[in-house]
């Protein structure tokens, strides 16, 4: 048989046409654009700036009040491309958070996962199922997924830092819970002690011997703080040993070695004075912030220069590349790749310049 | 300090909340419904018919061709929660596919993994990646990720199966591909044999040795077809062994006894005549269709009865309950299992009667 | 510093030696070849004829009762190079077990595994924890370490099977646990099943639904018995898609698609007709028989004609080759390479000719 | 049938026995203790003590010189149950290894995998395929499987460390591989520095990123040395965050949280002052050394005062516990317990008081 192509010109289609959207049945043959070459991507390279972050959450910390019945004081990143959702990306949640002198963002949890990383300033506290875990500048601190949570400012100055989360997955897979739990109160302990940071205080690869058998499934790390001080040094070190022009550390799971969380990697990156990561690109979207350091992020075929506590968004498989001007570039960022890895769907490329 | 509530009735707030949304920012404490404390679920329970399906499926076999620059005849389920989208539930495409005698739908390959079952009828042969797979009733034919894929019906009969795909997930994650391929004609090939079905032909627990390192990470069953004679008498075996009202079969790659892909879960259940499954609740989503006998499927609150050929779907979190009726009741089912399982969000809990 | 060779000729040395040896220590310089080049193997390339072995174990039923208090009626193949042990290799235990008509070898359990490859005859029930296995010509079945396991011939003609257990290196372990257990009777049952076989009876890639989770180790297969007419067809449709001169299946845990058993492996080997398999070493032992055909076995440097019902055993490292004369040959093989594998130490090389 | 016990005393028998043992076949019947209830060690609880170990090492280096044909001058700990084996316990091998000032033991490697412990002094270099690792107190040193190592003593005064190698495991598995390599100078590096340690200096989980894949099966650590600055931090943490009477730290791979080496697991144990770690025996066994302060070893049925630098044994499945005297006691253990675990033979148990 001789096949034709598609003869949408025929008077009857649209009488067939009709029937199904009647029956919520559509023709493939008209549905344009679900299989393109190379993914199609709505979420838009974007920078959010340190000073607009900082006054406006500054501002709303002067107007808005925080409460138990209320949610954290949080200002959202909408990516401009994605139709008003309140996402940095199609699949990373970013934004500031501003806790005020003596203010507590009472105790909840929820399945999506959460990360924090402090852009500056230090004295907060956040309790991960009642651990407490001390907020300083450079620090990245994990709420993973269902564990209770609770900030607490018992200092005299406000504090920001940014927050990512995986909710835009876990609300694809409809499979977002919540729960209140219950405070602590600020203050109430009078010598805070980390657990989590204690069991893993003597350095790499020494761990605590401990009874009971390890999760079987994908797990977050049961280490909940990652201090700058150990992150720098680490960046340091890798640069002495060779001569590239970044180095670049994950943060993982003391005991398994994997991604701190099961659906976001975590990565600091070093690019030295005047030297570039080079371009590359790869499925998935990265939310990514400037710790030290100025330079430049392309993204795609745009080029943004970048300064402490800038806030940017790299879309799946745009091309992205770091260049450090007269100063080391450290950038944080976080990405989604481990959903892609577990789903086999990842990919990466470099791009020729 | 003592914290306040929000308090939303300042009258500065309006020019905050002008300046966020001018600088892509909103705030947390307006977004109403992000964290609710169970999944809010817009795919809604839903039954397309068999009969709707294949007159549906027939009538355009006769109104449109179908060639190399198209798509497939494909009929897609869209769920009437999702607001026009093509999709079955918010992470599975469900489909039929129609394929007349002597047609060609030509190969192509995507990131979306696809399946195929057969509700009846057959003689199709689908190549995938060159390997020609039969395709009759019962049976179950992937196509995983990325393998060229088409389909030749050499015969004098049209045929029409069931598609199901990952393709929202893979499209909620920006990391579709598409690529056309070279195809073969129908017919070339004197005596059609699958090296993939060949290859696993001893049995259960019989694996070729091959030279060469397994995949690392996720992979995708190199088994390709699972024959409704071998998943008969997996049931039949199953009931024989006790008194449960259901038997339950999962296809697996028989190299590791993982899910024959990566993103979705393939299951055979089999209800004794006038039992039930028992109701539970899982999060992810689930694309089923009725094989063989007749009873029905409690959804959510509702009650539908289903039949051979029917195509039903599960939301999220929704109780889900099958019951047999006068013969044993055969429902073949897909899920996003496997997904939620690989980033920590599977969760499934028993419905009290 | 210019060091200088160890100079034992020093007259006080034999006083150091003999306070080391009175203080349970040993000089290294003085121990040789401690660490040579390659493996020094003292496992000799060997083979015991079917004829004696058979002839052997039919009289030793005529002289040797079996009962409750004793054990199997065994004939352990020591192997000549290692000084009067009763190990068919450095590794691997072999034997020939003769059940009378009648006779009921009863329940015991031991940490060491054990499998059963049957090279004629039928009729005897192993149970396994309970679960009936029948064995026929051809069938391998396992008795994984610490299952229940207990011998039933209910017929009226004698049988003979071979043993291969992992003895000598769960005994190097020091890991040697054994228990009697409780025996049910011959013919106890009216209809023996073996839940074990029919959970699995659907074929390749099916697997039952349980509930519970799957264990965290390594662990051995659920199925417990793998019959001939599968493995012939797995052989059969493997040397169908070639022209290799050699087909080979692996015998594996159908959950998992690894080893039978964490320390033995399993395979089934044909050669074509006049064909040969390629000359290879790899660490580790191996104990074969041949169930079909008649050949050579190349081991080391020495040729072995070999036919049904020899058992044969290659020593580590030695060069191992098979060749088929007038008839595809059928060899059956179980080696220690799970071990070598999981302890990082397994190396092959293919062996020029 | 009734079957009856064996019946040895037929006459007929020797002549079959005689048979048999020409024909290499050995009856099981005859073989005593083959299958015991509980494993029946050979390995016997031993202290070798550390002023004997440190005076004939001294000796042995006034005595015997060292250079590129030879071995290291190493004292190996013979167990007295071993019947003169030079191993100190069936599966792992102890020693002493004594390097004068200036001295080189030369590079080579091997399958079996070495760890050093140092007791005392420091000043050695060793370089593990070229990568420099000072030696100090209470440092882990690793030379994984087929790593070149080599020893280097730039210093001016000797120095004696631990060595413990898996070699009895290996050499039971005839998989003994070694080669000679090509040795460095000492002192021809001007800067030593160890990529493998500034890799990982930054902390726990903090990974370089690395291009390449993870190696596939089991793997050693390519952290190779454990400095006893971490070490003494994290048991310190450890004791801080409760009361129990002793910490427990494993030494992992930081990219997998898995043992050090894939056959033997290592382990820094404090026990506070006046306190007891409890009885309990596991199968496998171990090899220990005390660091720091002085207590008790009860081994099986025996007790023996242990203080710095001696060394002692524990057979698989004795009863093993540690007491602190008037300070906190430090223990370095070595087990077998990778191998057992990964063969599915690990056991362990509390022992009642």
């Amino acid at each position: 048989m001789t096949s034709d192509r598609f003869h949408d010109e025929d008077p009857l289609l649209d009488e067939l046409y009709a029937e199904l959207y009647e029956n919520d049945l559509q023709p493939l043959w008209r549905l344009k654009g679900l299989l393109p070459p190379e993914p199609v991507v709505t979420t838009r390279p974007h920078v959010w700036r340190a000073a607009t972050l900082n006054r406006l959450a500054e501002r709303s910390g002067e107007l808005v009040g925080i409460d138990r019945g209320g949610d954290r004081r949080v200002l959202a990143c909408a990516n401009p491309g994605l139709s008003g959702l309140p996402y940095a990306s199609s699949t990373l949640w970013a934004a500031v958070q501003y806790l005020g002198a003596g203010e507590v963002a009472p105790a909840h949890r929820h399945t999506p996962a959460a990360l924090r990383f402090v852009l500056s300033g230090q004295g907060v506290w956040t309790l991960v199922d009642g651990d407490p875990l001390h907020m300083s500048r450079g620090d990245l601190v994990l709420t993973p997924s269902m564990s209770f949570h609770e900030h607490h400012n018992p200092g005299e100055t406000p504090m920001t830092w940014m927050d990512v989360l995986d909710l835009p997955v876990v609300a694809a897979l409809d499979a977002v819970f919540f729960e209140e739990g219950p405070s602590e109160e600020a203050g109430t302990r009078a010598d805070p002690v980390s657990a989590s940071e204690l069991s893993f205080a003597g350095g790499p690869g020494l761990l605590p011997v401990r009874s009971g058998a390890a999760p079987a499934g994908p797990a977050p790390s049961p280490l909940l703080a990652y201090r700058w001080e150990s992150t720098d040094r680490a960046l340091t070190s890798q640069l002495s040993l060779g001569t590239d022009p970044e180095a670049r550390v994950r943060f993982v799971d003391p005991t398994t070695g994997r991604d701190v969380l099961p659906t976001m990697r975590c990565e600091m990156t070093r690019v030295r004075r005047g030297g570039s990561s080079g371009a590359a690109r790869q499925t998935g979207s990265r939310v990514a912030t400037v710790l030290n350091g100025a330079g430049a992020a392309s993204i795609g075929d745009q080029r943004f220069d970048v300064g402490p506590g800038d806030i940017f968004v790299v879309p799946s498989w745009a091309s992205y590349e770091l260049s450090a001007q007269e100063d080391e570039l450290d950038v944080f960022s976080t990405s989604d790749a481990p959903v892609l890895e577990a789903l086999n769907l990842y990919r990466e490329a470099v791009v020729a310049p």
